[in-house]
């Protein structure tokens, strides 16, 4: 594995316009509201979101849209206090393919490493964003 | 969704044998000497194991074990100071045929969200595995 | 100290039933409400924090059930982000016969382990559970 | 370096005074209030912040108030779910001589460490405070 | 409640004297190693852990001894990364009339709240206190 | 704040370059080692390393390097677990001029938001750094 110095140079110019298309592609219009709310006091923050987290992570091959999706929605349950984050990447995650099921599960399967509470804080986001696109209740 | 209470517990007297199958299958013999460390001291904790997070959690339909394994290296590498689990839970990734590529990548993946010391010491964790497994370097 | 595997499978099909009782003794209505919320969205959910929650852990001998939530008050507070269960555990604490009193000194115990803002988000969540109960002030 | 029991045994009696006026000289009315909620339940909570945070900790030399806001925020930032504290000590930030650039800059540091949802929470809450103040758009 | 301010700064002079004792009495050999290994780098900090946790916070009524290790060792699993400090508190805990069994019970009991792994990492702090005092295995 | 989008673009091709010698100018050896013990595993994360938190973060204006060593040892010691990162950043904060005592300061600073713990493992790996340096005792 030789790093991809030389390679991504070569795209570094477009670093935060290949971000900015992977993160409506991904998050949609709930992730552009987070990058605009950021104009009038961070917006280098929201550059580097943009370039940074999609630019150059999402847009890494590897892993697909929906599994780096179940990643996200495990790391942000575990951290705790991020339903903000949460509510922008559930929606994500049904952007991408995800099922609501396979959202919940995910979820789920952070019982046994993160405990209940956590775990129900992010259902309750879940329970939120399926309200907002008419899913519930899930079959 | 119906509670699928009826059903597992026709199940229940099975819980610990399909855990303890589940248990084998994924973590192999570094989950089995989890349990086997704990029959001095605390028995019950790893029957506890056994029944919940692998006869409940991981024999759960809707997410496959490459899935999961994806969802628990994210939790395990976000909480911080989960190392040896995460030992045990990279192993259990290999076995359920992720590449180290894909380990890697959904390490690589939480950096955005759970910045770069938790991530440092993750990759540090599958170094180990992937000497122990003869695996290093990666191409 | 041998594992109760034996035992508590004869007990298994009434894990369901023994967490459910225990539930309703604790937690109380609160408790239900969480139950019920998960219906619409994940059941199954609610099915482990009755099994494994109350039907496993706080069924267990050796520690009585106002240790047990001076436990819980600690666990929930140190995580920080848990206020919603906090609500709930702190109904549950003097539902079992802690004082109000009580409470609130396992909360300030926490201060030289978890730090000043946690403990004052937590003494904050006791404050609205004294409130709902017509607790405060206290002498 | 030796312990400053001595010195500090003799201005014990003024632990609780001189608290009080570094609070109030550092986190205002903001600060005020918290220990004024603590007062019909956990009055010996808001003494101990006042004796030992302020005192103690941020009497002592070697590092000015200005750095000490850089610490505070990076610590609670990086705790995530401490918002109403971080709102108390981003507006003390900018009481001891913090510019609100250098707030901004502070949690931004934080991005790589801690990732970007607790980074993004605390932008949020100083958006808040320099809203409060009249302070946005920063130029 | 009223503060107890008059009461305390009456006793002020003896915060460091009544903590060293408590200190003394709870952590035993362990805990004066602690403050002892400080003197080289930050004898303040150890002094501010005589006077406040162990002359404030341990020297208060309303909870016994043994209750407040119970909260302790839930604080300390639940932060993880904090086994030398779980080290001397399982001590402390032992020296104070909890058995082995309760300090296992009190781990035990946070695995629904905080999971699996930092439960086993407290579990195996448990282990080697147990060792060192020839208490295993638990019948 | 107009975001600086177009300045750092045209500056893109050089954030590897600018990074790695803010890199070598604040982490010096160490930094240097923990990319190099990236080769065989992540490369990748090496790079973003270099790119994003020394080419980006550590290279902004407003803020300078002793005040960002002051926030990233305050974000190290609050997350815990994050020993192997506080090694480097001690060495680093010393590099760009912090005095040991000034290090030591900002860790104890941190004791009333994140508790004793986390600041005693903070204050023992400053301790092996200093030592490594000859600079104990701290007079």
């Amino acid at each position: 594995m030789t790093p991809s110095t030389t390679n991504s140079t070569g795209h570094e110019d477009n670093r935060y316009e290949r971000g900015w298309n992977k993160l409506k592609e991904i998050d949609g219009q709930a992730g552009e509201r987070v990058i605009a709310s950021l104009q009038n006091i961070a917006p280098d923050l929201g550059k580097y979101i943009i370039e940074y987290a999609f630019g150059d992570i999402y847009s890494r091959p590897t892993l697909d849209p929906r599994q780096r999706q179940l990643i996200t929605i495990s790391t942000l349950t575990t951290q705790g206090g991020c339903e903000p984050q949460l509510h922008v990447h559930i929606h994500a995650s049904l952007n991408v393919g995800l099922t609501p099921e396979e959202v919940v599960e995910a979820i789920i399967h952070c019982s046994p490493y993160t405990g209940f509470p956590k775990v129900l804080n992010a259902v309750s986001v879940a329970q939120r964003v399926f309200e907002e696109r008419g899913l519930l209740p899930l079959a």
